[in-house]
């Protein structure tokens, strides 16, 4: 069985709100309001088991899943959460191999999910026109030790751009619209664009740019709604609160 | 540019409540309410251009992606619709490479997005014991090319299982509760399960029996609502009708 | 007990999709697809009670609810439906003795669920600038018997209304951003207004105007969505389809 | 115009945050986090009018609305939100006049709205087999000037009880499928029961008592989800948190 050694990946869980995604180091030390935990004695053990915080509270070592990085990556923007991401790109039906850019980069959440899918083989061409994002997503990435999937680029992707015979494109833009027409030259005919933005003024703009560029077939405009259920035998029902909004999706494809 | 011919697939579109996947034959004819098209004429051209349908309808010629399949699936059983199945991906975090297990796998059409996203060098166990599913599942695998990732098994995983170190199982099954055991030893320490059901009476059932088990921990169960727009300038709002419920997923991960 | 005489309302309840308010009339018949009733075999039984249709399905005669209505009232145009039209009312906190506007009354559905709250001591004032929808709703009032508590009028409520002191005002206009300057005039101080909208664009312009008038406070957007939910003993879910849009609910207090 | 004077009802209305119904007695202070403001101040003044506190905030002086009291009302139970009291009270029909009964009272807050709804010829039957609810529902009550209409009984609904021939039954208890019967009998023929659960598993429990009962008809299950949104010019959208649950109305209509 798989012994976890210094320069692995663990995803500390303590409980529902305590989770945390470290990268095992000599003498190191997790603090939490829980105790703290040495990464010396996380050394050895396998995912899957647990060890005790200096107060005694029990924390399980489990392998690092994609949605366990929203609690730990540092963010210098809003991320877009699993719900969305998710659809984005099973809406975008990369996979392995696959070369993709995204648009602006943020924190590089969805930069890390996207690294994952497209694999060894892939490539994610991450642009942002903020030097602060991009050493975040840097960062980030780094930590979750999957920037060699990664080619970070600043720039502006309303401009012209070099890249051509993409499989996907994602933009989280303010203004998406301004980048229709460079975006659709980098994109493999018949290929995929998925646009996250926040406000129904900015799907508007978006949709009403591409009916009009006459570039995009297809255009599907999608919010997810998501609700999380407590259950205890008898006494089954949703939580009381929930997110109520994180942004809408677009879709559309290059035609030609 | 690329050019289609002969054995590849194609999504005819023709708008949004006609699309299909067809995978191009010499003297193979395409039907639809709308006039034919004939394969003979698809070839030559481009993913991203158009054709004209025998009633002069145009019909745009894409790359089928994940979502296409839906439509074009033959179904023997209710499928996991992309809202869904993306999320349950997603929250297991599988990519290129990964090696999962599937059961039910009923039309397949969850399997088909699996085998997309676990690559060429990845394997989909996909369980089933009902013979008719998995001979329909096998032919809509065939048809979408991805069967040489998929080992299609006749069984009942609530009964111990030979495969070990999956990373993720996926579970579509009336009463998924009664597999978790067998579904336990094969995965890898610390790694996730997906369960869908339609009522909550599923997920009660399935919830205790987790936390009964004491296999399992961080368990959560989702809904997604997925609302869609139709966007006209200075009259944007929600579709009318939408899917007012598909299922549940309940995740949880293994620990030791 | 009270018994069923011509003249009286009477929901005739067959099955989920077959409800019909009828006025008892002699010699009249309710033809339905599962079969016909005679007024005449009704008078004499008493609500609660049932009958058979010529095809021998039960009838249940039902005292007539305020949500029968919508499914018997002819329409000349979109209703307000009842999980709308019951939080404005709510919201409006009108009661017995309640004098209020309502514009455009459209087929007057929403009129009588006014007019029911209202009660003998108070009024609607229901204007409409479409002699034929006043007429219809003048007729669908009348079936329900509530016609004597409205005030039908045919006018543009954007323009100067003689009526001051309402308790509240009720608009379901394609522009109600127009009318803000004058149902201001006709409402008590710090009395509310409630306005329904379709398209988030009107949200938007009617919430801005309302802001910038300085007329009103307390400004709130509402949206309700509504489930329905099927039960069997241990197979309960959601309906699978559902409406998932009606409209907007904007509400705001008038100050001075 | 209506001049305030002691005795009166007012909400005082600072912002979203702060709302606050009085009474107005003199010598009285409202103190808020925003500073106070002397009851004799008030006194004088009109609705729709501002006044400001000792520390400058503006605060305008309301007419009570009902949906005002959830934020005033002293509680010992969880209320029923305007949303889910609304749709109750929409779906009975009541109106002037109405004799209805309501278990359990709890705070009096839906009692506070159906006293608005059957007005001064109405009569609200409120049990509650909890002295110190019936107590708290009895303050809250003399607080807004409706006690007049509510009789509130110490007792159990799940028993025999003496009235009869009532417009709508209103129940908020943890069995409610306990007190079918007993309501029945209460109950005019074919008037209906609204009954309001927090759990999945309570709304099975009462349809299924419901059905095999056979003394209701036109069984239905609904859930309200309310989302609100901000408005701002070109940037309008659903708000980042809402209330993801409260809970399930069932709703039936005696048959005889």
């Amino acid at each position: 069985m798989f012994k976890l050694n210094y320069g692995d990946l663990v995803t500390v869980y303590i409980d529902e709100k305590r989770r945390y995604v470290v990268r095992l180091q000599p003498g190191k030390i997790l603090g939490t309001d829980k105790g703290f935990i040495k990464h010396d004695d996380i050394v050895g053990k396998s995912y899957g088991e647990s060890i005790h915080t200096s107060q005694g509270y029990k924390a399980y070592l489990l392998n690092p899943l994609l949605a366990d990085h929203q609690y730990s990556i540092e963010r210098v923007t809003q991320i877009i959460y699993p719900k969305d991401a998710s659809y984005m790109i099973y809406l975008s039906s990369i996979g392995p191999g696959s070369k993709v850019l995204e648009a602006g980069v943020g924190s590089g959440y969805l930069t890390i999910s996207l690294a994952n899918f497209v694999g060894e083989n892939g490539v994610v061409y991450g642009y942002d026109i903020n030097e602060e994002h991009l050493e975040k997503a840097r960062e980030n990435l780094a930590r979750t030790g999957l920037l060699d999937r990664v080619v970070l680029c600043k720039g502006d992707v309303r401009k012209e751009l070099k890249h051509r015979d993409l499989d996907a494109v994602f933009l989280d833009l303010p203004d998406p619209w301004n980048a229709l027409n460079s975006i659709y030259k980098v994109l493999k005919p018949a290929h995929p664009v998925l646009i996250y933005v926040p406000t129904i003024n900015q799907v508007e703009k978006t949709v009403i740019g591409m009916k009009r560029s006459g570039l995009f077939i297809d255009i599907h405009i999608y919010e997810l709604l998501m609700r999380e259920y407590e259950v205890e035998e008898g006494a089954t029902k949703p939580r009381t609160f929930m997110v109520g909004h994180t942004g809408y999706i677009v879709f559309g494809r290059k035609i030609i």
